[in-house]
């Protein structure tokens, strides 16, 4: 892109200013709009553009809730018969709908910020579609193109209803006693940790896609049933779990590469601010790259022990690293 | 405890092993039994004790999968009339009923190392108690002590319920397309990680604890179909939000302690062996202790998100400090 005029970014949330100062960082000429003038003036303060109207943008970049999106495109269309529109919506099938009985569905280039920008299966122009492209690579991200429905079963499955299911775990808690509850450990908090998001955002999500959630739950809910029926029966509850084994490995490695087998490493570390940064000056040393890592605090001690993820075949080597480093260490 | 006589460890596994070595650092006699040889040899050969017959132990720790530890538990009662014996199981009630019914009850005392040490509620002696306690103690532990019922509805909620909607959830995955999969982000990674766990173990574990899981599964079941009628009501939807986002606020703490409010503190990070190391050197001169991290890989790039929980009343300090040493941070 050798210049790009104009952009005007509707809403100035998280990823609205978010946006914006990416584009204010490639030297564009922003302008901001929010229905609260507060959240203009804070992205302005924060060097996120201008809050002076625009009369001809180029592109519109509609970042408003999922639930808005859809009347904030099509009057970004309309008051702006020259500019490509896109939004970030999380959901894509139900704007693309309403986008399709009005002005300017040649100029509408839906995008999720998640894996790039996905173009809707309504009639872009290649134009639209590769200005669009351009700026999600300004931005640092990878696009990746399919049409709105395509997108929404895959969010719905990979997003949205492990969002569910985290939720329906979380919501079980609510009248524990706390001394069940003293018992939790890592593992029920990775599978709550996003049960803990934004409800008023997720409404919006899962009510906008609830057809593709729907499907997935239902299967989901087959599943349940055939387990509660069947939970003594070792054969059954074998094959539940093996599915989800076989599931898990599904789920493509870090950099969207291929699985990689991993080992766990764990270490353990006194709870103390320069503990972690010891034990990751000795790991750097050893040469052996971290693929992921997550602490594990032990219950009621003041000591956390550290997962550390790495190649399968580099494992032995950090054990072997960090325990001439003195740190308790192994597979 | 003074001086403890010797100890026999029955199931020369993870558990078993890592106890055996435990017992032996404090200089304890320590003697190991497994059916497959071949287990003896590799803990001894780690220095986890003897291979030796033990005549009169005055412990007995049984290491042994689930399934198998009512029985091995009523043979050591039997076998060594002066023991206490003790068991590693994730699930007691099941093992407790099965000892009412034989000799040497009021020396038995189950165990779950998750969380110390258990005491069932058949009748076992103070001293019983007391010794299992010592020993957890002098492991590390912090012992909590409830009966086998409490423990089992506790272990229920908290953690094999979760295990089985991470594999649920997980099990959706088995035939997706890749396109679909390559925009799994790092939720989806959460909540279905212990789904990745070794299926046979969480065969034994759930339907030997199958009662206690079933309720919990049921009212599960309720809310999924409650859900699923309702996933474009925004009322129904958003009440369910919210009781999973109560849930997560009422797990405790790391160390057990009350919950603590937490911020994230997002750091981008080159994908690098030496990047996370200067990080957390950074972080470590900034005096802010990291109460939890994780590393969120971006789709594509190689490049990560390293996400810092600390408390509330620190973040702004730690983004600050951060941004001096030129990281890119933000809440």
């Amino acid at each position: 892109m050798t210049s790009l005029p104009p952009t005007l970014v509707v809403g100035c949330g998280l990823i609205g200013t978010s946006v914006a100062l990416a584009l204010r960082e490639h030297g564009i000429d922003v302008h901001l709009r929010d229905r609260d003038p507060e959240h203009v003036a804070a992205a302005v303060e924060r060097g996120a553009g201008s809050a002076e109207p625009v009369h001809d943008p180029a592109l519109v970049v509609v970042a408003v809730p999922p639930r808005a999106t859809a009347a904030a495109v099509r009057e970004a269309l309309e008051t702006y018969p020259a500019a490509v529109v896109t939004d970030v919506a999380s959901v894509k099938g139900s704007v693309a709908r309403e986008v399709a009985g009005g002005a300017g569905l040649d100029r509408y280039v839906g995008s999720h910020p998640m894996a790039g920008s996905e173009r809707p299966a309504a009639g872009a122009t290649d134009a639209a579609v590769r200005l669009v492209e351009e700026v999600a690579v300004m931005l640092g991200a990878v696009p990746t193109v399919m049409d709105a429905d395509t997108h929404d079963r895959a969010v719905a499955l990979v997003s949205h209803v492990p969002q569910v299911l985290s939720t329906l775990t979380a919501a079980r808690l609510v009248d524990a006693p706390p001394a069940h509850l003293a018992l939790a450990g890592q593992g029920l908090r990775d599978v709550t940790r996003v049960a803990g998001s934004d409800p008023a955002l997720w409404r919006d999500i899962i009510t906008t896609n609830a057809e593709e959630i729907g499907a997935v739950l239902t299967a989901v809910r087959d599943d349940l049933d055939t387990l509660i029926d069947a939970l003594r029966d070792r054969d059954v509850v074998g094959g539940v779990l093996e599915a989800g084994r076989v599931g898990t490995r599904a789920i493509p490695g870090k950099h969207g590469g291929e699985p990689v087998e991993l080992v766990v490493v764990n270490v353990q570390v006194p709870d103390t601010p320069g503990a972690l940064s010891r034990l990751f000056a000795h790991v750097g040393e050893s040469g052996v790259n971290i693929e992921d890592l997550r602490i594990d605090h032990e219950l009621g001690r003041p000591v956390g022990l550290v997962e550390i993820a790495v190649a399968a075949d580099r494992a032995d080597e950090l054990v072997a690293r960090l325990t001439e480093r003195a740190w308790s260490a192994y597979r």
